[in-house]
């Protein structure tokens, strides 16, 4: 089973990475993206055919080692 | 308007990082996780109303900036 993982900086943390992007953008002339977030984005292949038991060990690893809960939110879509 | 910038490595590209996870989440008993691969996402703020004219700006800026075309494939979403 495909299953999308998707984890983000929490909305009140501060992103330098996506601001220095978006200072790169505006030398370059995209100054109408006015904000820019970074996230990861993984992309797993899991064995098993119960999606709801998929998407439970997933959110359970993604606590556990695939994000950083303090600082980071996560989601888990199956395909 | 919000735009979602997907990056991931061409699927014939190897991807140490996300070999490294799996064999992570495997020590750690997750071994039905078979495959991982590792993108980039990026959630942009772009002013602008026109969704057509949005949509083919920030494609200009991945191709020139935001991923690398060589071993990257990218895609745009608007929300």
């Amino acid at each position: 089973m495909q299953v999308e993982v998707r984890v983000k900086l929490k909305q009140q943390v501060l992103d330098p990475q996506g601001e220095a992007i978006r200072r790169v953008l505006a030398g370059l002339g995209y100054s109408e993206v006015e904000q820019v977030r970074v996230g990861k984005l993984m992309l797993l292949e899991v064995a098993g055919g119960d999606r709801e038991a998929v998407r439970a060990r997933v959110e359970e690893a993604c606590r556990e080692v695939l994000a950083n809960t303090v600082i980071e939110e996560f989601e888990v879509r199956l395909q």
